[in-house]
């Protein structure tokens, strides 16, 4: 048959894993969903359906489980590691292992302002996410989160923008500014501190949007992941993705009304999709 | 033509509004979503066509921004209410008006300890529920919420269920319980203080989950309803539906391991599905 | 502790079943997602912890596996039916049992123009429904689909309505109708057939839409309905809910231009949300 | 600030479009989801708050309503080539553009045998892809399709691969394959007939998934993508994602029964994850 396979890859998405520490005083709480992908000899099982070499992605399933047993799942980028050395150091035909994780968030409910040390709560949409990514020898890990929803009701600009024949929106110099943020950081080396990096780094995103006078979702953009990279030293770069979610002021003007940057029709689509890549300046 | 019309109702769903109260020292942000049904006389809308009596949904969202612009939004079941009196005594043909509203749970983004002024993070997929009725002269309100992701390690047992040929599912004495609680509150009266019976609610169910120890996920329904019940007195039933979210413990036993309470598969389906209604007890 | 249960309820969802048969020619594949609720006395489940009556929903999971196999699934609504009678006839404590089905709509892919004895694509989101009620010795049964979703783009005017100071959409004699249909219609008895019911109804409510001149989505909701109960006599009753998809003209006045019925912004929410029930009128 | 930006780029997505042309006998409908790239020289924008050069997003959809206007919207590749050199054409500091449109399959409502010429029903979740890279001179376009769920209930095996300590699946030689395929395939030029590409594509696709005897999934995959290559001439290239949706063997044992591939659970997740690229062989 006239065709060549150029590229493949496979691997097992959404394993999703609850590990329960059971400590002295408290149960430790972490949940996980793993995605493994293998780059490697696997090129037979396509043009021959020669399975010889392939492992079954149940396979896979199962070693997200037994190896979580013994690992500590600490961090979902520590977790990755050891998935992504796992595979490449087992199995020869197996070139790169790629693992992502999303970890849920869970906090502990609070009783009468003490958390409680079996109860938990869901700290909601967000997750925190971990790429690692091993290839022979080299050995790459990133941190990060997703769909972190963020909003503020001022200090957010949007003016001096190209004005032509596509043009409709105003200039405005007070806007609601909202986002869903999806930040990654590559790490310098696997020997980093995960945890107090993503504590660190999330922390002083949340501030620098907080704070910042935004002229343009692009500069918040880029104040946020400098932030980030002055505050954690452990990373090289960061990448964020800020869609613009808008509120749209209400027209008013048919009910001989003003809008007072008061009412907003809350919109999820279309929205704009703002992407900045950052590493630390050479000098 | 044979057939004859004996129920209609007619509405919006999905009218999202964002306020922001610019108050002295820091904004107030409230977003809801809104969702109108109108009982009346529409009957020839739908038998002739004729429209005459009809209040376009497109009319209806208009309104929704024009009453939240004078109204202070201080709670959704406030607002409920004021729409739901809106449509009743605007329109003479409408006989009956239902209001729903889920409201987004932001709070203020930290720095440094001190709640920002005017930036905020989600609150997470958990919403915050009213729903208002209005039929004639006869109001009902009551609150709620959705989507309260709660799990807990320990005190959760399930044994002493029926066995028969149909049954695999082995009894357990100690096992993983995780929910997502919708619960949903009836007021005596529409003067109760709303805002303080959502936190006392939502305070108690969550405290009760913790500290129950739990025979059947449908004892902890009934703990967790009468609790509530017992906490705020300006409700007089409380409605709770309580999936159970299975985490699985992971079979071991094709390795040569054993489950020691600690690796579980994290499940979305099929879930089981608890409901229960209570009311406070007649002496 | 001051709390009396008014209503319980429990059950299991999403168990989802695929069936084969392998028949000389050709396989018949049937994909359904069935929820089980029952009634009954389950009430020291909640009061005491003491589960001595309750069916655990992991046996009911089980129950929709093992009834699957030895019967024909020919329609949801048969095996609805005998699910919820073998939950009444096996469990004294079960005083009614509900079933609904969600079966998926499969189609043989077509090769070279003839339908492929053991392949299949999907026949898309709509979903057949079907639910059984059985309570003591009363069977109910009722068949149905979910989001069909339809659009025309003439021969829909909404003209008429309410005018006042909270109205801005304009009337409109020609607009694009868009709906997503979900309809559920009552049969009078178990022995109706389902699946020719179900086919007749399907293609009536199509072509009453595809044909029918509207002056209000009610109007249209009418007229189907009043078709579906003509075209199938063993139908008592038609319940249909179908939101307004809207899709907006595109505001070309800023750009000198014209709409002439032919850009849309296609939108999902707020979303008009208009319901009807018909039965047969008595003469 | 020690960061340097060392990537960017923003655009606007799901912007949805409905086009309705009014011809003679018939109406022609169109509906796409637009999502605009724009890379070029708008580092100020992130650096400084200067946005001097950015064409604000809302400008960008403006532009989609408006070139739909006055194009056919025969193709979503047309469409899409169209856009992409609409932006770098119009803006100096427009490097390059990049446009994907999803297109949804609607089809006539067929009324006694004939297609209605102005009502339409969803072709369902599948959805027609295009792709068009305009970087200064040089323009790329790539069709494709979304979500086309396709399931067969033999001629499906799965053995000799990999056993070791991970490994619990057993060798099947008769099991469902269920799959969501996602296809993209690149044109050698922008003259090549789109849909009839599109259409002779799909139609191998799902032909020769019918009747592959398949060894694995990755086998499957790597037939059905040389089978498109030799089908149509204008494609160089085709990357083929299918999702391995896992339809279950239920355990039959606990009850005294078999399983004679009669029986299976329908499961989403997790899901085996196979990829493949392939070309052209050159001889």
């Amino acid at each position: 048959m006239p065709a060549k396979l150029v590229a493949q890859r496979y691997g097992k998405s959404a394993v999703r894993v609850t590990k329960v520490r059971r400590l002295a005083d408290r149960h430790a709480l972490v949940e996980m969903n793993v995605e493994i992908t293998l780059h490697g000899d696997f090129e037979r099982s396509y043009t021959h359906g020669d399975n010889s070499s392939v492992i079954a992605t149940d396979s896979m399933k199962n070693t997200v489980y037994l190896l979580a047993k013994d690992h500590s799942l600490d961090s979902p980028e520590s977790f990755a590691l050891h998935l992504a050395h796992h595979f490449v150091d087992t199995y020869a035909q197996v070139q790169a292992a790629d693992i992502q994780i999303d970890q849920s968030l869970w906090r502990r409910i609070e009783v009468e302002g003490i958390p409680h040390p079996t109860a938990f709560e869901s700290g909601g949409a967000e997750t925190r996410y971990a790429m690692a990514s091993v290839n022979g020898d080299v050995a790459r890990v990133a941190g990060g989160f997703n769909d972190l929803l963020l909003l503020k009701t001022t200090d957010s600009a949007f003016t001096g923008f190209v004005r032509d024949a596509f043009t409709t929106l105003p200039q405005v110099t007070d806007r609601i500014l909202a986002t869903k943020v999806r930040a990654t950081w590559a790490f310098a080396n696997s020997q980093a501190d995960f945890n107090s990096a993503f504590s660190r780094i999330r922390t002083t995103i949340l501030s620098t949007f907080a704070n910042h006078k935004s002229d343009a979702v692009q500069q918040t953009l880029f104040d946020m992941g400098a932030a980030a990279l002055t505050a954690e030293p452990t990373i090289t770069r960061i990448d964020l993705q800020m869609p613009n979610k808008h509120r749209v002021p209400f027209n008013f003007k048919p009910f001989g009304l003003e809008f007072n940057n008061d009412i907003y029709v809350t919109t999820d689509e279309p929205s704009g999709e703002i992407v900045g890549h950052l590493v630390r300046e050479e000098r």
